[in-house]
């Protein structure tokens, strides 16, 4: 149950439930987990960015972990957010998340890893100190750590670390980069999964460059789910079709910041969790976000009734 | 003819069209410009950073604008792109400009604009230099440039100049802010008129914000164009299937770099412009990409004629 | 015992001292914090970035602090890092922190408060997190945050919030800040005691423009608070000329990143602490900087020696 | 009269004089190039970011740039500054000015520049646009242009285009750069020659790392050109005194904007140019600022007369 090269699918990134109070609701997250899986997602990444792990205490994230792993019982894999200051830090919690059963580690290189070199040098030292038994998936997110990785770096990487199997795409644009890395797989140079985020914006096209699936924390799970089984299918019309229907509220997501907001909102209209609320500092719905939402979230009903009508 | 607190509608980004050998095309500009006219836009601007303003040399630049204006010939406005690294650049071309018949000016403040009081001292300085008769555009652009106008910012530019009318909207998120400054406007803080950029992602919640129309330079203008008048009219829903129809391409056309390659293209194709080529340094379309334009027109066609039949 | 609007001298940024094996040093930690009081410190700031606190595990950001109060034992107040992802972090460690006798904490804005109503807005959740209770010294590095505070920020936020009385100034050029700051002050907003960072480069200028003494991690406390002293006492040239002695090794330290090598060799050298080690991923210093570090340290005993004849 | 792999000494950044009126003043322009010259450079860089070539219109870089290369007359190489935001702008300045005279093209790489392969890319369509008989001088300088070139990247370009013979170093920290620049040199990576920028701050640990040189535009050109002419007489100590004199200068004229303002009216008081006036926008000495100048001017007088008696 780790994650590896031929990983696919959509592991969902996870919210992180908070009461109107402030404090971490594990009673949600029980709930979200189920609203995760019920929808059938493939696995599940916690203690990322979007999960505002930055904002938990230590004892927070430890108690926020064990009530996943609790209730996700080794039905799909998790993967846990391990990007940190100092690797000392990564190595203490992914000790703890190993023995807890996780599928791997995600790590984002930090601001300033602005050459391959160093690159290379801090994926070298990230291996080294987790140990060659914790899979790791590389976060490449250039928009939020101002770090680019070159697909040729990305190649390097898979050939000289047999622990990283996966890479999470999150650049933009990066449909030329997916391209890159898949061209590059050869003999020696093995292959990547290769799972997108973005909040799946870009998904129909990604999965046509031979990205596996996604991942990304879009308050529609089934819609990411669907779009890459009928994709996988070969019914590439209809999973456009039905990717289409929610692209408004994809991008309404994909805001920088203001989106979680709204994702948030949309997990506690659908029942996910008890409240939308961030931690602070975060940010919150105003009156007209949430006008936004009604109106969008609307339109998405009819639009996927008239859907089935035409089906 | 100049640009005023009441304008409205869409201005057209207009694209600055090349041969295949890199060479100004100017029998491409007289029929670009038609095409945007004839797809009603309201206005154009011209020497943006989309317009590839920085790539042209001077005598160049200075051929492009006596084409496009002799071709408008005062049908609309014709807004000019004058950020520059100086006053003097500035005020010089906007000489020229206005007696051409410019409707204003249309200036975004240099990196390093990172403070309220040096952005106030800037547009100071630009209102100084182009003197008041030149109407003033703040682009206000914060992905491509790093600076931050707050929404205090605009409305003390607002009120301070006169001169400065129009509000170009590039923020991301930035529904909050347009509502910060519509909110903002009372007897001594002039309205500003604000047409909003990005590709045009948001364009139907900015409208409900309060933004008067489009500024940007989409391949197809006559979306956003009927987007703006079923919105002047109280056609909300329409408005918002007529855009959702376009928005994967949209979406296709918003990709930093990239984007600019797949609009020339599509201008291309709708026998805008006689190449889709960027100048050096530039992006270009890779097969796969022009394949994804392929599949994301024809679906687009489809998905007009369905709207039809519903209508 | 806690830092106030008068607070002058040098508050040195303590290193947090590792072993060769990376381990957290507590022997050296009393060391260092000897070393610091013998020098003739004010005070002494830890857990900041020069401390590597992001590298360690929250276990031992306490055992450190723990063992940092214990060995200051109320000598000189103690200011303490507190930026965080969020504010629940931050109110945790201040509790704890206040609790071991702490003087204050010092915050920085996080990336993307890039507007001052946002930046008015972060740091009244900050105030309100920690309480009225807790003095607060705003940290001023737009180098490392990329966040802009404007001298009338700085002064609104010492008008709203009674707690903050302190500024951090990192900025750079940052004199004309200082002489902002200071010029605004008046019956309604309050001064703060202004402490420089920037490795010291421009301390004798920021003196003369109002500062009151040095907060940086200079691996020669001594200078600093001998440069503050002779200031105070009307002795400007004596200050600068003891300043420039060290000018080439403050130069040095000053480099973004490596600086910290040199400085904790420095350290080592001079017996503050065992290990000159940065905890990983972290700077070395390479056979050439040893070397220059060798040159640079004789050149000053032999112009110290020669500023000591001539007075 | 050509850069070359082993242009060595000082190649000065010339400042651009203008008029208190903003004026382009060529007067100034025929006394300032005598001052340089006087003053031992080896060879003069115009039209670089220092000598705020974006603020001058084109017809004015054109009179200047004639100026320029009348009253240097062959004495010594003239570097031109090049960057521009299309390849077919470059081209066409190259053209004039390699027909002046031009000893060859300084390019820095644009902003999003961030991967070894886009720096390639780029750097293979600068040579293409010019023609293989300019020689090109890299320019490295990641702090203005967020742009990070690798030593291997810059080996591979020397390695890739015969006429790409110099580096202007401006990293920082970029010791450790100079050194693997230097150590990558062998039968197929040619010799670059490296001159340092940053305004000085560190040369001779530069000089000491295997640099040729300096460029820059310190205000005491007959400082950089002595240190530099006793460390290649292996006088590395007399070399180090007469640097670590004017430090308090070089750190001073070194702080990013307000130091260009601080050089400008050095270059005034010593008679070379008339104003110190730099172009709007742009920065200007305060009261205090003039003050300090008063000061550290005085001080390095009388320093300089302390080194000559010791000698």
């Amino acid at each position: 149950m780790t994650i590896h090269r031929q990983s696919s699918g959509v592991f969902i990134i996870s919210a992180t439930p908070f009461r109107d109070d402030g404090a971490l609701d594990l009673e949600s997250t029980d709930r979200l987990i189920d609203f995760y899986l019920e929808h059938g997602v493939s696995g599940i990444t916690v203690l990322g960015m979007m999960g505002e792990a930055p904002k938990l205490a230590p004892d927070e994230a430890l108690a926020f972990l064990r009530r996943v792993f609790g209730r996700v019982a080794g039905r799909v894999p998790v993967l846990v957010g391990a990007s940190a200051g100092g690797f000392e830090i990564m190595r203490r919690l992914m000790h703890v998340a190993m023995d807890l059963g996780a599928a791997g580690a995600m790590v984002a290189p930090p601001p300033g890893t602005n050459t391959e070199a160093k690159a290379a040098s801090y994926f070298a030292g990230v291996c080294e100190a987790l140990g060659p038994d914790v899979p790791l998936c590389v976060q490449d997110f250039p928009q939020a750590s101002g770090v680019h990785l070159s697909p040729a770096c990305i190649s390097g990487l898979a050939r000289t670390h047999p622990q990283i199997v996966m890479l999470k795409h999150e650049d933009w644009p990066g449909l030329a980069k997916i391209t890159a890395v898949r061209q590059a797989e050869t003999a020696d140079t093995p292959r990547l999964s290769i799972l997108c985020g973005n909040g799946g914006l870009f998904l129909p096209q990604e999965l046509a460059r031979g990205a596996d699936g996604a991942m990304t924390g879009f308050a529609y799970p089934e819609m990411l789910v669907e779009v890459v089984r009928r994709h996988q299918a070969g019914e590439t019309d209809g999973a456009e079709d039905l990717f289409d229907a929610y692209l408004p509220l994809v991008r309404y997501e994909q805001q920088p910041g203001a989106g979680l907001a709204a994702r948030k909102e949309i997990l506690r209209r659908r029942g996910a969790i008890a409240s939308a609320r961030c931690r602070a500092p975060g940010p919150t719905c105003s009156a007209l976000d949430l006008a936004d939402l009604d109106r969008l979230m609307t339109r998405l009903d009819q639009r996927l009734t008239a859907l089935g009508r035409a089906a």
